[in-house]
């Protein structure tokens, strides 16, 4: 190790296989904090600054699986870390995979199955963070999976991002967890960028707005939690603030884009969704109803 | 006065147009902190409890403006707001309008010019709270429109709603920030009910959810002052989290959302705007380039 170990956590021999962006950040983080790291890439030459940094490079999977106790994955696809994990064999046995890989939840617990078939436990974990937010105490990770592997790996886990959360025995959940923010932000981005078009062709800076708007907009979110008791007990019933409310503040959304040229395709998206469920005699119940138009069937 | 002012601002004389719910709930207001009030409604019955509570109720518009240097309208469209306030003639002469009417930034100018038009100042006021946030300190009002009579009105308006802002003196603005607001919390809530069709399609408590996203989630807001700050000056390259390394978890969301049978438009929306960015050559671009397909031509 040419780095102090930065906690007392008990040392975990640690094997990272894939060294993009995300890969190389998870091994500098496992180095840092005195963990015997080994590492492998498809392409080599990844591993050059891990090695100065104290990390060891292998150029087989088998070969760098059989260094770790702990076989953290972090590739472009959960069919190459199945690819990857088949191809180290016997040597996976007997050994935790965590597998920080993106994907749908259903690839996740293939990865989980191929895991399992080879005899090794498995961790699943969904990274919410870009690769400069590992090893920041704010970072969170889904953790999903053996919850025996998480209760051993666990604190040497936490380093890597502080806000790590075990959420359940499923390792597809993580992704969906993953899914559900990430969706929630895209909903949010789209949202605030028509907006900001409005505003700069009215000729307000988008800074400005905020420096005002400021206290609504970090509001928003906290409303999120009334919604989630709505949709969990399908009780949809508001006195203030229903649906029927929000149609015209939605048509003048609508009236304004197309008055000053601004695409309205998303505030037309909305108006539909919310006119279709007043239609259907929910206009006296929450927002929250919109999670039926969502729903198959 | 029935109740005890619960402020020692000086009292101003104040005409209340419209007794909704939010009319209501301003009069109200404006009778509990000591100001002389006097309300009118085209219906009939609506003042009986603002009269048992001090307020004095007329029948003609004209009669009412007399009354209040103050004349706060609150009523169903700026169409209505215009021809009540022409109806009043020249009772208005001399005093401040204070419309609180919602509407588009055009009809909410078209008020003001009306207003000038009858010699009176004029003040537009976009509420961002329902009619039982009125009085809270934590609910925000945009004004827009005299800087004058903000001057002289704005300690009388804040009991109504703690964080008043004025901010600009283009009555059309309030409307504006006040849609910037609620496309963004659209966005938001058509994001999060989308996700909360997939979670409780695999089993899992909205609430549970939050327990453990509660982080991730309250953190959305905070990336807006960055977007903000690559909207307004135009420069958008990030050196991570750009818009091709967006899309793949665009694309899992989507097969997710079509593989439990979840409606995908939005996730397929949201995917139309991000690969037409990519593909006219800005995946290296924050997310904020987005704001470009929006806007117009």
């Amino acid at each position: 190790m040419t780095t102090t170990p930065s906690t007392t956590i008990a040392p975990v021999t640690v094997t990272v296989l894939g060294l993009g962006e995300m890969g190389s950040a998870l091994a500098n983080a496992f180095v840092s904090n005195g963990h015997p790291t080994t590492v492998w890439n498809r392409t080599p030459g990844k591993a050059d600054a891990l090695v100065r940094a104290g990390a060891r490079a292998v150029s087989e999977p088998g070969q760098a699986v059989a260094a770790g106790e702990l076989v953290v994955v972090s590739v472009q696809g959960n069919d190459i870390a199945r690819e990857i994990l088949e191809s180290a064999g016997e040597a996976l046995a007997g050994r935790t995979v965590l597998n920080l890989t993106d994907g749908t939840s259903t690839a996740a617990r293939e990865v989980a199955e191929r895991a399992a078939a080879q005899g090794a436990d498995y961790l699943h974990g969904q990274i919410m963070t870009i690769a400069p937010g590992i090893g920041q105490p704010e970072s969170v990770v889904f953790y999903g999976g053996s919850e025996t592997a998480y209760g051993r790996y666990g604190s040497a886990l936490t380093p890597l991002a502080g806000r790590g959360a075990w959420i359940s025995a499923d390792p597809g959940m993580p992704a969906l967890y993953g899914m559900a923010v990430h969706g929630t932000m895209w909903g949010l981005l789209n949202g605030f960028l028509h907006a900001a078009a409005l505003l700069s062709d009215a000729g307000v800076g988008v800074r400005q707005f905020l420096s005002h708007a400021e206290p609504s907009m970090s509001a928003l979110t906290s409303f999120l939690p009334f919604l989630a008791d709505e949709v969990d007990s399908g009780e949809f019933a508001v006195p203030f603030g229903a649906l029927k409310h929000h149609l015209p503040s939605i048509e003048d959304l609508l009236r304004e884009s197309e008055f000053r040229g601004i695409d309205a395709e998303l505030p037309r998206y909305t108006r539909a969704l919310v006119t279709k469920l007043v239609e259907a005699g929910h206009g006296n119940d929450s927002y929250s109803r919109v999670v039926e138009h969502f729903r198959k069937g």
